[in-house]
């Protein structure tokens, strides 16, 4: 079946063709929205441009269109974004996925859905669906990266992780089935470690009706958009952080130069995350003062000046001020330079469940979850 | 299919009907060959009743018996022993991986073939088999116990364990599909580990050839001879160690007292295995003289007076002189007395990719394999 004749099946005449112009566009929104994680762009791009290069068709799919009994799985890897940079895929890797994962469930797999919001995670499954022939869902779990398997809003609404399949550049392939989704994280990630750090995950399967009660709705064309923007701004010489706030609702929250960067090493210690902290000194208007980021694959914690002034499900994006492209946790350095933009998260992230599944105490921190709205009034730089 | 439908397919009418005493029998036998690892014979014992309570028929059929073309399975524990005692299984596990494993491989399984002669791997199997409707074919995968799931006659004659499924008690399952061997093993351990330290598992599939020209052939009627024998022996007061010696020429290594016992702990250290070390005192002919035995879930290796006297995979049985029941490593205790029995390993288990794979260096030990035929000429108690 193709994905035309998916389309027509579900009586779909509505939908969005992805071409490589908008694959760069949707990947740069992602990437912005990613908080520093969701790995090297150019992995996913490359993948995704071989995948319209050999005439495959990508089109994206309001959720609403898709019908609520029809099944959706996400596509996209799982590990520290660190080790993607040297071990590329080779591109075999989520159809493997996809192959064992549709016969261990015995059930065709007739969409795919994007993780999270990431420079990998959002182009590739995309990729994927072009090849396998089914529509990609304009949707994601988290709109911005996280990095684990729980950390998601069909997670925190219902939707259980397994069966997940997770496969490696030479084809090794585990499925965890387990009603459990702590415990699939555990044994999934501990299978990428085994891996050598990355993996390549298809699951998460859900229905439509489930996919529209428990997803980030149409954030892949909010990433499309706020890609646009930016890359126009970029022509224009405007200033693209002023189009990242315009669209997100975003604060300006801090500008400055990375004076300190404090990586974690070490497979026992990291346990498979890029983690760490950076130091900012303030350029500009916030001369004078000082910003800590705290980072796990994704930058969590913001404190200016020794105060908190954002936390996770909320959004820390640190973006180079002339060009609006984000500046990630795997390959930071001193002395570049970088606006943070903090951006509230959706409000499916936000819940009970949400803030215990990814809110500060979850990542170790000692405070109580704010919502960034409260703790940057009239704070703005 | 039932058992005796897949039996006259294959144009079998020779077989043997395992009834409660032979179960006892059996399990006996594995165990005292299990060289103190393969866990607690109770646990594998009441799972085997309880099948046969229920009506069911296990058979077991000469490896000859089964054609070319037919697929067999393994079906067992994987885990720390020690763990085992305190997290019983509910004895749906092992139908739960064979259940995904079926369907995963999109393929009927028609004989389950145990892993290892143990106290729970030899008659759980057996349970299985009958639960399921398949026969058990007469062998197994060392003719001893080792920890890890690459410590087999098949894998060192070229069968991979993959795919294999492991589940635990709450029914989460993890299957494993990789062209490498230590790579599944490391998955599936972990799993177990995830799982609370033992998973259920069923995998290595192979066809009748590969069983045939990989398996050791014909174990489990040994074992059921040693049992036999023993319970023979206890009957008539007779000397059970002698029936055991005389069954599988074997070597009376030692006798003495257990007088101190060094297990580590911690699953960080222990990845999930029982290890240590314990010192034994000699008695009657052996006073005077001091024997050290290390561990890893099985006896390894034997020092006596500071000279290596067994090494794998070599056999090393420590068993009750009244009885000739075996004291395990998971239940070993200061004061057991104990005579060390060593074993000859089978031909099939000695060669240079076998003791690669389970050969002394391969536990951290730095001796080279010297067969336990050349390390005790002369040197008999």
């Amino acid at each position: 079946m193709s994905v035309r004749e998916i389309l027509s099946e579900w009586g779909v005449g509505d939908f969005r063709v992805i071409n490589k112009q908008a694959l760069s566009e949707i990947t740069l929104g992602a990437s912005i929205l990613a908080t520093g994680g969701g790995g090297d762009p150019e992995i996913g791009l490359l993948w995704a441009y071989n995948v319209v290069d050999q005439g495959k068709e990508i089109l994206l799919v309001d959720p609403e269109a898709m019908p609520d009994e029809a099944l959706a799985t996400i596509a996209g890897c799982l590990g520290a974004a660190l080790v993607l940079t040297e071990k590329p895929p080779n591109g075999q890797e989520l159809f493997w996925c996809y192959d064992k994962l549709r016969r261990y469930m015995g059930k065709p797999i007739q969409a795919v859905i994007p993780p999270e919001a990431g420079g990998v995670n959002t182009p590739v499954p995309m990729a994927v669906a072009g090849a396998v022939g089914v529509p990609v869902i304009d949707a994601d779990g988290m709109g911005r990266a996280f990095p684990e398997l729980q950390m998601t809003s069909f997670y925190i609404h219902g939707v259980s992780p397994s069966p997940t399949a997770a496969a490696d550049e030479k084809g090794h392939v585990t499925i965890c089935d387990a009603n459990d989704a702590l415990l699939t994280e555990h044994i999934i990630r501990g299978a990428a470690m085994a891996y050598g750090g990355i993996s390549w995950i298809a699951g998460y399967p859900m229905t439509g009706r489930q996919l529209k009660d428990t997803a980030i709705l149409r954030s892949i064309s909010m990433a499309w958009e706020l890609g646009e923007r930016v890359f126009s701004a970029r022509r224009k010489h405007l200033d693209p952080i002023a189009e990242v706030l315009n669209l997100t609702g975003g604060y300006r929250a801090f500008q400055g130069k990375i004076v300190d960067i404090n990586r974690e090493f070490g497979a026992e210690k990291t346990k498979g995350f890029s983690l760490g902290e950076i130091l900012i000194e303030g350029i500009d208007t916030f001369k004078g003062h000082n910003a800590k980021i705290g980072f796990q694959n994704e930058w969590l914690t913001l404190e200016v000046d020794g105060a908190v002034r954002c936390m996770p499900p909320d959004l820390i994006c640190i973006l180079d001020p002339a060009t609006g492209e984000p500046i990630r946790t795997d390959i930071v350095r001193y002395g570049y330079r970088g606006t943070v933009v903090l951006i509230p998260a959706h409000e499916r992230m936000r819940t009970e469940k949400g803030i215990q599944t990814f809110g500060p105490r979850y990542f170790g921190y000692t405070h109580d979850y704010v919502p960034v709205e409260k703790l940057m009034e009239g704070k703005e730089g």
